[in-house]
């Protein structure tokens, strides 16, 4: 795909945006010597860091995986899929596991660092994000909610590559506690929730032509 | 925003993504006289209905609110945040609850239709779904699964707003249950996991001009 150069302040047009969430699919079989650009990998690793979160906790990490042995090892913890290790880059997405506290403490550090703000001004807000976490309990699972926030950096990272004209493939299909162990992410406190393999498709994936199902626009969209 | 016209296969530059997604922010304050052309949000419901989801099994259902007197319902549900009824469009997500075989069943019919292949040739793969949908009661929460993918949906939006230049604020600061009942959702099987106020900033929102807070790059993504 060629590169098109908008000014500032243009955005893409509606027909645009809708031509490239349809050219996206769930890539079956990548082009193994396909590589991504660097600079293009760096856009999207930063369109990771810049997804948004529930109150920007932020409670993941992304764990972007070349060494190719490892990649082995998870494609054998992926019921073998071949993307895991046939893409040109493969992203752990994982959450933090128990956040709590100590973890609204850091990051309301990087808020008063970053706006310049005294740590002081903001205790009304950590209080209140402090009570959030320590919910968990009463019925309330931080780790579901942790794990919730880094599916919208999922859905970031998917639309951002499809914009970029980047196939990706995301991928549930595999035994989170395995990639646990072969990425040493337990003793960091980090859990596996899925994984994108992300290139070039093949010439030859045949899923790359098949029609896009969904559900009737009408029984998904309510207007009320 | 002025509209650019890319050529088909064209994509955006890095550059010009990057900057989109810093230019969006949780809006505080929308501009409640300013309103999304029609072509612009039957896109963004477009979008919506693109987003991928784990086996293309869409759990979720996307309520969009214009009845004033509905919106000051769920405003006062949702700490009386001021979005609710500024924002140009509300957007209420909800999963399906207790994901099922007859779910299951409804895809399967879907995709045989919209493919143009046989019911029968698509038994193994629908096996394998009710096979995971049944996984619920072993520890596995079919619901806490659907809620992710409705996240992946959201990510998805909010990317694409940004790329249209629409503002935006996610918000799961609200009464799922009251969203439910306010909504009528319970008998129709679904449940309230958050909304996204959609629309355009007010001209005196502070939030507009604070930087955007994130952890070191270093530290959220990991390379091996």
């Amino acid at each position: 795909m060629a590169l098109s150069v908008l000014n500032e302040n243009e955005t893409i047009s509606p027909v645009e945006l809708l031509e490239k969430l349809n050219w996206r699919y769930a890539t079956k079989k990548f082009d193994p010597t396909k590589k991504i650009p660097s600079d293009i990998w760096k856009t999207l690793e930063k369109a990771l860091i810049l997804s948004p979160s529930s109150f920007g906790l932020q409670p993941w990490k992304f764990f972007v995986v070349s060494d190719t042995a490892l990649r082995k090892k998870l494609q054998a913890a992926s019921w073998n899929q071949p993307q895991i290790v046939d893409a040109s880059h493969l992203v752990v997405f994982a959450h933090k596991k128990g956040l709590n506290a100590s973890d609204v403490d850091h990051f309301v550090q990087s808020l008063s660092d970053v706006r310049k703000v005294p740590l002081a001004s903001l205790d009304g807000y950590k209080q209140m994000m402090v009570g959030f976490v320590n919910k968990a309990g009463s019925g309330f699972d931080i780790n579901a909610w942790a794990a919730r926030q880094v599916y919208i950096a999922l859905g970031t990272f998917l639309t951002s590559a499809a914009l970029l004209g980047i196939d990706a493939c995301p991928m549930e299909g595999l035994d989170p506690d395995q990639y646990d162990q072969i990425l040493g992410m337990t003793k960091q406190g980090y859990h596996t929730l899925c994984v994108a393999t992300v290139g070039y498709r093949a010439a030859d994936d045949q899923a790359a032509s098949l029609t896009k199902v969904r559900f009737d626009q009408n029984d998904v969209v309510v207007h009320i």
